[in-house]
């Protein structure tokens, strides 16, 4: 590689990322605009039969218009999750942060992913779902940047022949963090936040060049959506749109040191709620794993049942409260008359009747006396456990928004009792805490740490409130971590696979590499036979082969000197280019060698056909295959007598996925795996604590 | 270990956290409170003495007045950090880079430097230099973390035995970055600026965990700072006062998209400034380091007349340049009449006659017409100068006051130049340029990226304004870089020190392991003779031995079989304890060895006694020592086939100090440090590459 090509890899790394950036704020504003409108849509019908029929007590129409609306708008999302693409289920955060941390997920960065995920989050919001559209575009960004960093399309059997370098795992996950992040962005205009995010979910490894990348494509994705979408509104320059949500401005957003005690309590509350939150989704989540993951249309039954509740539940709420307000006060774009007097509308009613992120906005801005204490109370209690209902449907959700909402709702409750309890003290501002409250029940429910700090300052838009939300996530997750996980981390588990946490488990390092290892270890020899390597790679599920010498002394102790590595996808190239030759004619290997170039590998990856799709004949099967040229000879290795922790920091750090144990004799004795590893988890219960042992699905691969 | 014991180790790091992030704040409001009192105390009585002689002709002595002030200030500082302590000198910056980086220098992070590097600022800055206390503060909250995380201070000879278990490498490293975050927040209220400071700058693992705990410890700083400083300005419970520095509140801070191009080219010019600076100053430090580094008083002469100088400069150019402004306009605290009218005063006197900083936030606020282009461009090409000339001094002194002040300066002429060509548009704003043109010529000079801009984006206090940084930034540095490499790399390559970039260096791949690793190496066998040990200890400069079996073959080409790694500290504290016996002899090995416990490394720690200072007798020197208890029996190794970019890797992503290359048959054949990494550095030049080895310094060593 001459300095021009390191110059031009260079560049190609910048326009990847440009180009990440600018289609993931597309997407977001694409997903805005018709959110937007079907919503706008949907509220003015569903209004305008409301408005008839308080007069001629033919209530039943708009409640099933608005069943009608929203079991549509979820019945479409929940068919292209169940029948078409089912890993576009929910938020996607769950399975990125499994990708970064180098577990591949089947067809998780597909286009077909991409499109299931974008079109059914529209038909989820619209459909009345208490979901938010935020998560998802986490998971396009992703997708986006999967997609662009090959320079083709398998979907659309497509190859522009370009960024032909990226093609491979490292490079290709390099960019999907990108990608995240500019989804992060994209949808809270927090471009630091969404760097953060990327690192803290996934990157182990923090490279200044890498970071200062993602940091450009997350500013390109926000500022790409802030033209479009401030074009859109008519307003060109304007640039006042920076993300999908964002939380307004705060007209006097200070804070008194006597208030962080107030913080910290409501910080302890968010991790209460949190925690039972995700209680109450877990429990759920283990019902659907065990009765409804291998069926089809329970999946789209269920998810239509949540939509019509949903309807049911806030015309419920509307008809039974009447919070009325006089017109005018605050911004409202469907104020609903019901059986308030002339001038005035039922404030109720349009929490329910908006999007979630405007109802959050209307939670954060609107005048102290807008919401009566009962009003928010019964919202805050249905909204909540719909929302507990909803994450893990067979449709694409964000749970980002209704878990502000939420937390929203009773933090403006406490708000409105402490102006009760301190009347006329300007701290005491409702508004002021029904974004404490936000941040508080969100932070109980994902217990996210620095990026949720950053996410949510930079959504806020002003640096000086940064402490006491910082203090309330901090709190929050103390408090939840008492009782559970975040829910992230729940989803992953019920996924089961191998991911590795950020540290080793402590009380671990008595346990040696010879008692994790995986033992037996097929290996095979430098020089081998055909036959054997097609018969190992159909019984072994494995990914990479120790490569050996002298494996006569094979005692069941150890399997041969130890020379290199061999991947599986090495040797599927291998033996598709037919690189082997009959015993005794060396020279014909080495020619093939010639041909056989790094581009062979590129073009096939990332699906490397499946060994059984390659025809062997009996006759092949006899000759022999030299490893030596294409092995790796010098693999990552530790010796039997290395601890837990230590292989643990070798992975961690380096992204491995697999580590050969060597004895003092450089003899292959065992394999360590990711799953050898994720295996260990600390329980600590009622002050003691051990070492369990997870199971971890064989459907996933790990990935890097 | 128990859970409780793992439990109490948590509770016990957010506690150290906890106390770095309150005295960095503390220590940072003490500077700053004595800073402007000691100024004020200045700049009245020089104004006195100038409104008095401009009628009375006697000009002469507030010239020396001034003279006075100056010298006597920056020779209190030059003469700590000459006489004291040498490493107090500067920003401390590239030293707090190396010692992340994982580079030992001696004495940095020690009480005393602290102490003068606190009195050091505030005379460099009292003493009128074209310096900022900024920088420092980093320096200043890493030493502080270093002492508190130890729970002793060795200048006091007082061990508190607190914290006993943070007694090693890894843990110091951690707060130390902790504390250095911290430091970033106090200066410039950014607590996200500071996490991002220190893993930029330092942590190549990140880690969930103890990212959290930085930003836990950044917030507590800037809060401490906040609270202390609003309570002595009047106003406890305001908490306006985030850090040492804020760019103070942008009334009207929004852009334009057709601002970017601007924007760019503002980029481009802070790239070519910064280059120049640096350029100028690695000049005047190669001189430095050639002639001045062994001496003493030239040091401190320099200094006195770097002083002097700024005090004549600025009087040259307050009496030549009668820039007179209406008062009352601005704020201003110590307005100079001068020959302007009554009621008047000049506005070339004021950006010198208050610190940097103020005069910082007067080009960004002050009304359109304070300055005129002339009073800028001489102000600038003046303080430019001076500002390339200070740094490297034999002072404390912070390198981004001097940086924003000169690019602010620019910034707000090319502003005016913008309002000019284009009247009457509300978007060009001089004050708002002033910022842009800070931002460019900071990060022409530094060179950081995602850190600085969440630095700058915090101080500015609004988010809206983070992409035109980002952008500004961004050209800066890739402009810049065209020319030469950041101040605080130069000054690091100055140091010669192995510091090892964040990615191993390209077209490198065909170096093996047996190419850049040292040998012969010196081992020692697991049982081995006391001599032997003293004299391997005394020749040997090396912190690593490995340790053999049956090297009876040492041939030349390798040096026995490997079984594991004994350090430095810890064959000292073996010899220091006496664990070893007569030949023949084992029972009583093993009974010192009961003795001998972790504790006994942990007090040696950091100073282990050196081997000059253990008396061996020379009947001692014929037992022989078992080093398997010790020794590490699976310390990271390699394969003499390794590539360059994989050992790179595993270097900086573990943070290794040196790793044993072995051959096929587990024999060390040599030994791969810090240093001969470090060697390895491209040059490009016109379009071709190739690799340099550089000269490391002897006197500094590897850690973690």
């Amino acid at each position: 590689k001459s300095y021009k090509e390191v110059l031009r890899l260079q560049m190609s790394r910048w326009l990847v990322m440009f180009l990440i950036g600018v289609f993931t704020g597309l997407i977001a504003c694409g997903i805005d605009v018709s959110i937007k409108y079907a919503s706008a849509l949907k509220y003015s019908t569903i209004k305008h039969y409301m408005d008839e029929c308080i007069k001629t007590n033919c209530n039943s129409i708009p409640l099933l218009l608005w069943i009608a609306w929203n079991t549509s708008g979820v019945l479409i999302a929940a068919i292209l999750v169940v029948y078409v693409e089912p890993v576009a289920m929910g938020s996607g955060i769950p399975q990125i942060k499994c990708y970064l941390n180098g577990v591949k997920i089947p067809r998780v960065v597909r286009l077909w992913t991409l499109v299931c995920k974008a079109v059914g989050v529209i038909g989820s919001v619209v459909g009345g779902l208490a979901v938010g559209k935020e998560g998802p575009m986490i998971h396009s960004g992703a997708v986006v940047a999967a997609g662009i960093s090959q320079g083709r399309s398998t979907a659309f059997n497509l190859d522009f022949k370009i960024f032909e370098y990226f093609r491979t795992d490292t490079e290709k996950r390099d960019f999907v963090s990108g990608g995240a992040a500019a989804g992060v962005s994209a949808a809270f205009g927090a471009p630091i936040g969404g760097v953060l995010f990327s690192l803290e979910e996934g990157a182990s490894f923090w490279n200044q060049a890498l970071t200062w990348r993602i940091l450009f494509t997350s500013m390109i994705s926000t500022f790409t959506l802030n033209v479009v979408l401030s074009y859109a509104k008519g307003e060109p320059w304007n640039l006042s749109n920076p993300g999908l949500i964002n939380f307004g401005e705060f007209s006097n957003l200070s804070y008194d040191g006597f208030e962080i005690p107030i913080f910290i309590l409501i910080g302890a509350m968010g991790g209460l709620f949190g925690a039972l939150f995700n209680h109450i989704n877990y429990k759920l989540s283990v019902f659907r794993k065990q009765y409804l993951s291998t069926l089809k249309w329970p999946n789209v039954l269920e998810a239509v049942i949540v939509a019509s509740m949903s309807a049911v539940a806030a015309f419920i709420l509307i008809f039974t409260i009447s919070n009325c307000r006089s017109l005018g006060e605050d911004e409202n774009e469907n104020p609903l008359q019901l059986y308030c007097e002339d001038g005035q509308y039922n404030s109720m009613a349009t929490l329910w009747f908006q999007t979630p992120e405007e109802s959050v906005k209307s939670l954060f801005h609107n005048h102290p006396g807008t919401y009566k204490p009962v009003t928010l109370l019964l919202f805050f209690t249905v909204y909540f456990l719909l929302a507990s209902w909803t994450y893990g449907l067979s449709v694409p959700s964000g749970l980002f928004i209704p878990c502000l909402l939420t937390g929203a709702a009773w933090g403006r409750l406490v708000g409105i009792l402490l102006s009760l309890i301190f009347p006329d003290q300007p701290w005491a501002d409702p508004g002021k805490y029904a974004l404490i409250g936000a941040a508080a029940q969100l932070g109980g429910v994902v217990r996210m740490t620095i990026s949720l700090t950053a996410i949510l300052v930079e959504a806020t838009g002003d640096i000086t409130f940064g402490l006491p939300i910082m203090i309330v996530l901090m709190v929050a997750k103390w408090t939840g971590d008492l009782f559970n996980e975040g829910l992230y981390d729940i989803h992953i588990r019920l996924m089961s696979v191998p991911i590795l946490q950020w540290e080793p488990p402590p009380i671990t390092s008595n346990i040696l590499a010879s008692d994790v290892m995986s033992h037996p270890v097929n290996t095979l020899r430098t020089i081998e036979r055909v036959g054997r390597v097609v018969d190992m790679l159909k019984n072994e599920p494995h990914d990479g082969f120790p490569v050996v010498e002298d494996d006569s002394e094979n005692d069941g102790d150890h399997f041969g000197s130890f020379r290199g590595l061999i991947l599986r996808s090495q040797l599927i190239v291998l033996l598709k280019m037919k690189i082997f030759c009959e015993a005794e004619s060396e020279q014909t290997v080495r020619n093939r060698f010639s041909k056989l170039k790094l581009k062979h590998f590129r073009e096939a990856y990332p699906r490397f056909p499946s060994i059984e799709h390659i025809h062997i004949s009996a006759h092949e099967r006899d000759c022999l295959i030299d490893l030596t040229p294409y092995m790796n000879p010098s693999p990552y290795c530790v010796k039997d007598s290395a601890s837990l922790p230590r292989i643990f920091r070798l992975f961690r750090g380096l992204g491995l996925r697999h580590i050969i144990v060597i004895n003092n004799h450089c003899q292959v004795v065992g394999i360590v795996t990711r799953k050898d590893l994720a295996r260990f988890r600390v329980w600590h219960h009622r002050g003691r604590m051990g070492l369990e042992e997870l199971q971890i699905s064989q459907s996933v691969r790990s990935t890097r």
